[in-house]
């Protein structure tokens, strides 16, 4: 099956209390293909870049099957760029510095080959933006999986209510959840954030793990314990990419297989939080997602007898 | 197998953002009783209650299979008493009251037929009082599981190492465990925690789930999402209770065994927490118990195929 990714390729400059670099490959789109990469390999991105941004990372993304007709350079402005610098504890961070730069006219046009896709990952984006390239689709995708942020909470919340009405699975982390739903419990936040449209909804908990919520169950995927959290950034995409990539890979969109989904997504991430940037994602094989996918059924797995 | 459970029998003053109370029955042998009764029914208690601990309490214990030769009481002194008040995230709680009262003299004496218990629970007490229990049993037992807290490794973390070297299994919280450590990664905290001497360790990350460790491997254990969390007094301690309980129960020191016995230990603090105090402990059956089981091990179940 095909899967069409929209969202951001940018540059990062990060610090984590172990790492730091001044300029690297980022993005949320450039995260979620790398990631949906390691299960499938016909990938439609969508994406806008500056002059500055490398061709060979482009090149290296249509190797491995991922379609970049939907990538506008513009010739006169600089990408992206985002700055942050995490705390401690790694699960909060301070953005330093965000240079809209192309993104500030990113009005992704879905080239006509790609509106066959049967799957639909729309990366953290105005909601506007991320309505516009659902409306685009000849036919609706078998299933859209939305991320989104706190900025678009305070900034249009109605936009992505509206938009929120269009998806089937919402991706977000823990406190967004809080905010969108203004529930403290994150069972009540679900069951408030499933009644604005989604069928399903994903709470990222970072290194708490993830639960996966419908209507009526929900599913509970750990986060491996790592000895070292290198650099988070990029996680959450990861983690979003190996899930629709996982069930893009299946073409199986039921309850069920998403639970696996999410253990999928959990292993890329926790690839990903490794090494700085993209490097680990880059770098890891199927054999090694397999022998981590072993490490997260052994991490749960307990016998027991019910009298 | 019996089980021997040293530990405060007191009265607590409880606020949360959802409930309030100025006096009721807790205690951590108090709590670890009721839970470790939902899996054997030989329990030997052993603690010190002043003249206004009611005695109908005590009754019910024994009813239950508790003996309470080993409750020291202290007829012109009252019962240790606590007073919490809980923040909004329920993992977090500030002490408003501590009164020793007949804490202060604590010196238990294990009675003669206690003393041959395979089992031993030592709550969070002075590390000098948890190694003058240890050196009273005649034959030592076959797994002594030791809970602790931040005050002890602030004010006696000798006694507190020493005590750890007699000790199979180390229960405490995340913090405790990068306080006790001195490390933030929970996976080299653990490292370090149990070349101190214990064989296990486990970890309770409250609405986080828990991990346990040995040398070699981990298990995650998830906690139950829960609607709403009442009040979280007693849960590390309910954790334990059914946690040493099930091992007693199943006379099986084995990581697989301690494995489920962490499950168990979550199961029965996922009801500590839904009432007030000591009450949903008392009402739960044992086919309650086991309905929440199958909810923990299908919150957690995923089919997957590897290539």
């Amino acid at each position: 099956m095909s899967l069409t990714i929209v969202g951001t390729m940018a540059f990062d400059a990060i610090e984590t209390p172990f790492a730091k670099t001044e300029k690297t490959i980022g993005g949320s789109a450039t995260y979620c293909a790398y990631s949906a990469g390691k299960f499938i390999n016909d990938i439609n991105q969508v994406s806008i870049v500056g002059y500055d941004f490398p061709e060979d990372v482009l090149h290296e993304l249509n190797e491995q099957g991922v379609k970049t007709e939907g990538v506008k350079k513009i010739s006169d402005k600089k990408s992206f760029f985002w700055s942050g610098k995490y705390h401690m504890d790694m699960n909060t961070r301070d953005t330093l510095v965000t240079d809209l730069n192309v993104l500030a006219d990113f009005d992704p046009v879905i080239p006509d080959f790609y509106k066959s896709s049967e799957y639909l990952l729309l990366g953290n984006l105005s909601p506007n933006i991320q309505k516009s390239v659902i409306e685009q689709f000849d036919t609706r995708p078998k299933l859209i999986v939305l991320d989104t942020m706190n900025f678009w909470m305070e900034t249009a919340l109605e936009d992505l209510k509206d938009v929120l009405t269009m998806t089937d699975v919402l991706v977000v982390n823990d406190s967004e959840a809080r905010q969108l739903s203004g529930e403290y419990s994150l069972v009540k936040a679900a069951r408030k954030i499933l009644q604005m449209g989604p069928k399903f909804l994903v709470i990222k908990k970072g290194e708490h793990g993830a639960l996966l919520f419908n209507q009526d169950e929900v599913f509970f995927a750990p986060a491996l314990p790592l000895e070292e959290v290198f650099d988070p950034t990029g996680a959450g995409d990861s983690f979003a990419g190996g899930f629709i990539g996982y069930i893009a890979k299946t073409d199986d969109i039921s309850f069920e297989n998403m639970k696996t989904a999410v253990i999928m997504g959990s292993v890329v991430a926790s690839f990903c939080v490794e090494k700085l940037g993209t490097q680990k994602l880059r770098e890891i094989t199927k054999t090694e997602v397999n022998k981590r996918l072993q490490q997260f059924i052994s991490l749960c797995s307990f016998n027991y007898s019910l009298e």
